[in-house]
């Protein structure tokens, strides 16, 4: 089974759990909303990917930890896009969950899925109960306070923030967590792999802003052009177009340099650099050339 | 040391990891205005005491359960009074977290409370891993879908819902999380404490009916009559005033007389029956003598 499919059929197991003959049907329906049809799974393709680089012995857990991380990355887009932070109508080519479920349901839908990870965590980890408190952390320290993603989030309602900070929370944890996630599901020493996720959760964010900027809002399926009118952070405005770009590419090799000796080394290696390649909107592909 | 005490040094210690000079120092502010000064913290000393009617034999981790309980607890009352679900300009005598940090970020401590409720639990865990994915199981299934307090919740968004139904998901969720989280962390059955909790929550939220129905705002420290503003399910509107303190004293029998042979059980029926009696609002105590 490649990995999108098995991510798919992982993330229809775990939100299974969720809907029920006693659950209020319309939550039911966001949370469904919220996570069908995904984006590129980008995250949750990480996390497999330095698993099996790692041997992938209990691909469970495996599985566990690759789909916490993206109910996670759902639910922190769901409350995102609320009028209170970003006011967005669409995500992911459709209407945002609040557009079509109301604030109440959308609030509630990324609470459930946040609690869905950590339940999901617990039932993939069973096979392996000694690791579990380590992959816990290690998620729940990606998106939480002081520095997770609710952290990054909340560096908004903060003046005179610093890009780099602002990124690294916002975007970078949850790529840290996939990398290190995915070591310890097959058992092996997360520290190694930190890096790695730092460059490709950096790389992502540059990618984003580059996307913000020049991308026509139909390829984005969300409005573009929304971090300038925020005044937010963006690489962009800080090192201009090309400068982004070189950004972007610099992050990548240091990443991929950064994998750690595993049985899976040259494999990882391939997947990172093909994906790497989708990275840079096609526009500035175009430009360049 | 006294439950209170030991549950207030424990909750400090758990709201200490999300605070740290990188946190976002808003949303550490909004964090700690959210769960200080707290309420009578009814759930974790229900969940202390039980664990210590089951021979408390892992104070750290009945901590833990305890903590993440009313973490939890927290976050679900900073996300109800938004304006999008209750509105509540005023929550425990002070103003709502959305009133004094505004909506961003009353969204952002909901949420940074959730993770950090599943972080508490780890850490507190360390000692007997293989009792924690038991404990987070029960922990999350009271907060989250398909019969948390989340979905609870969300019944307030689907027409014709049942008054048992919702209040069961509301209310009673979390107590039967406080008394089978605590009898997990004790290495105890959970089965025959969640009857326990089931009828404490209830009563708790006839009570809360009651006191929506007769209590003045300065008692209560959060506007009264708010239920049947907002058309919602409530034991007064269903059963009137003396038919609902019937139901609460109905409960509380039941509950008492569930209680399962245990090292503490006289001790446990005490603290359960005393605490009972503060339940009552002072007004309906006086209109029925």
């Amino acid at each position: 089974m490649d990995a999108m499919s098995r991510i798919e059929r992982a993330m229809h197991a775990a939100i299974a759990h969720a809907d029920a003959p006693v659950a209020p049907p319309k939550l039911a329906e966001a949370i469904s909303y919220s996570v069908f049809p995904g984006g590129a799974r980008v995250r949750p393709r990480l996390c497999l990917a330095v698993a099996s680089a790692c041997g992938d012995e209990d691909p469970a857990m495996a599985d566990a930890a690759a789909i916490a991380i993206e109910l996670l990355h759902c639910a922190s887009l769901v409350h995102d896009d609320l009028p209170c932070f970003d006011d967005a109508p669409t995500r992911r080519g459709k209407p945002s969950v609040h557009a079509v479920f109301g604030e109440p349901l959308a609030v509630l839908a990324g609470d459930a899925l946040i609690v869905l990870a950590f339940e999901t965590l617990v039932r993939g980890g069973l096979g392996q109960v000694h690791r579990l408190p380590a992959l816990i952390a290690a998620i729940g320290r990606s998106v939480g306070m002081p520095s997770g993603i609710v952290a990054g989030q909340a560096w908004e309602s903060e003046p005179g923030t610093i890009l780099e900070d602002y990124q690294r929370a916002k975007t970078g944890a949850l790529f840290v967590a996939a990398t290190t996630g995915g070591a310890l599901a097959s058992g092996a020493d997360p520290a190694p792999w930190r890096r790695l996720g730092e460059c490709i959760g950096e790389a992502y964010q540059v990618a984003d802003d580059l996307r913000d900027a020049v991308a026509d809002p139909e390829e984005l399926g969300k409005p573009v052009g929304r971090d300038a009118a925020l005044g937010r952070p963006n690489a962009v405005a800080a090192l201009g177009i090309d400068g982004a770009v070189g950004r972007l590419d610099a992050l990548l090799s240091e990443g991929v340099e950064s994998i750690p000796p595993c049985a899976g080394w040259s494999e990882l290696r391939q997947i990172i650099l093909m994906q790497a390649q989708r990275l840079v909107p096609k526009q500035v592909v175009r430009s360049a050339a």
